[in-house]
């Protein structure tokens, strides 16, 4: 560091013994359980190039997917569930749209096949599960959830984890049943070119517990080839949640978030250098990242929110106990009726 | 903080301020390249329950494994080869020899086959490259540099990973090439309990141009099932390398090295807590991770090892361009002759 940028640090470290915030000092646990029942959630359904013409009663109907999630999702917390009951339930209906790249509607790999992967982490004691390159389980989400509550393990791929989903009784339905006329379309239209779509579906929530917890579910990109996994399933880059930082959920270009290892970044960020996770999180997907590379939904202990992409535009949704029920595709939020 | 805390942590960071060393605050880049000429490399065979009553020609024959493999390897970065080229020479040769849980020699799966992960960073870029869950690959390690070099993705598995590697060209073996007859013998006695066997195969290193790399390989747990994957190719779990911070490479129960992000933490620690590798390795193996989790080695830009575990022992070797060469197995670390 320079002479100037480190009397620039000293002064500011100075300020904050001064005021007792202790900014320039290692940031302290997150905040203690809140006993007031208040509740945060925020989902996604992927970051990417949404072009800005997109068909009006297109975006209305994602729109009403994420409106639907959302409400799913707030009643459960409002009724009292855990963070982790409901980041799974929520992710779980978002597998089953056809809209979204997850489950259901999921994208079409290099040999027209599909290939899902998730992860699901609890904040509490950072376990978690997650597995990747699944091609026949109704609801990789699920299938994630019960890595984390039955076997020792963090991740299960391919057929070693559709045996897995045997054992457990788990729904397995033919390949064929992820298919959708539109994501046929794309992949058609990407054989010609780089793959471009990589939406994803995430829910991060805060319970009236005051825990946290984070799902990630994907298809990954369309016309994706080796069995190639992203970030979803990488605990860390495409999901991560720990009760004394935040809960968060990525989407965007897989390799990128790996690279940097995202989620845990933010994470180090709020607990070694003070950061909130605002900040935190516009310093990774600003700085860190390249414009383009997508974005992170994420919630803290205090229940607050951070929805944030440098892609064209992120399909998500916030809703919390004070009332906050909005979703947006673009720049601005908006307020919506709950279905 | 409670107050008092917080006065100590002010204090601090006023001695940093009058001394200039800027200890309170965000820590800056790593150093800059050194053109003297100095390189470091540390590797490791495994960490875990070495019993204390090894036979002595058995853990002769591991000292000389490491010892060869350290050779190579400081042979090499003498003669400037990159710091990337010697992780992976290094470990391609740990792969080949049957003491270690990579490659030949790697443990059996719960059905009686071999499961390799592999993974391979480059600290000058965060490029990585990384297999999964492969079944016929001679060298885990060469195809996840492939991976890095000659495809956009991070992260391959199965059956897919295997299509890549015939695409390049790389050599495939029978499945059964893997086996040993100790390995064998620790699976039938790890079917009547739980797997213990958990090695894995790692090299770090820091080159003459003061660039970092790491590169790590394992036939990952004994009796493992359903296509369980561990932190050897989940980068910022296993495997991370950041010139800024530090190469590192990671051995033991990869689920706890999953869920807390253990190389990415540490380089973490470094760049935002401004602790150097020693105290962010000791933070995460001995703070952080249970008795017994296993270990860690890494090299930052200066060219410092660290070697840290709290098992009963890890198989490792440290060289430098300062004279170092030396291996150990428990508590200590003993010069021995270059073969």
């Amino acid at each position: 560091m320079n002479r100037a940028a480190h009397l620039v640090l000293c002064f500011l470290a100075l300020a904050a013994c001064g005021t007792g915030s202790g900014a320039g000092a290692p940031a302290a646990a997150g905040p203690a359980p809140d006993p007031a029942g208040r509740w945060a959630l925020a989902i996604h359904g992927g970051a990417g190039t949404i072009p800005r013409d997109l068909p009006a009663e297109r975006a209305a109907a994602y729109r009403e997917g994420l409106a639907r999630a959302l409400a799913l999702g707030a009643e459960a917390l409002a009724r009292g569930e855990s963070s982790l009951e409901v980041v799974e339930k929520v992710v779980r209906l978002l597998e089953e749209d056809p809209l979204f790249n997850a489950g259901r509607g999921a994208v079409f790999t290099h040999v027209g096949t599909h290939e899902l992967d998730a992860a699901i982490m609890d904040g509490r004691d950072l376990s978690a599960g997650a597995v990747a390159a699944v091609r026949t389980v109704r609801s990789p989400i699920g299938l994630a959830r019960l890595v984390m509550a039955r076997t020792p393990h963090v991740l299960l791929v391919g057929e070693g984890a559709e045996a897995f989903a045997d054992e457990m009784g788990v729904e397995r339905v033919e390949n064929s049943w992820f298919d959708t006329p539109e994501r046929r379309e794309a992949w058609e239209r990407a054989k010609a070119r780089e793959g471009e779509d990589r939406d994803t579906v995430g829910a991060v929530a805060r319970d009236v517990q005051g825990h946290l917890a984070a799902a990630t579910s994907t298809g990954g990109m369309t016309d994706k080839r080796w069995g190639r996994v992203g970030d979803v399933p990488i605990l860390g880059a495409g999901t991560y949640a720990d009760d004394r930082t935040a809960a968060l959920s990525a989407t965007g270009k897989g390799e990128e978030f790996i690279r940097h290892g995202v989620t845990r970044a933010i994470s180090a960020r709020m607990a070694l250098a003070g950061e909130g996770l605002e900040a935190a999180a516009r310093a990774l997907i600003h700085d860190v990242l390249a414009p383009g590379d997508g974005g992170v939904i994420g919630v803290d202990g205090g229940g607050r929110i951070a929805l944030m992409f440098n892609s064209e535009g992120m399909y998500r949704g916030a809703a919390d106990s004070g009332g906050r029920f909005e979703v947006g595709i673009w720049d601005e939020m908006a307020a919506v009726p709950r279905p």
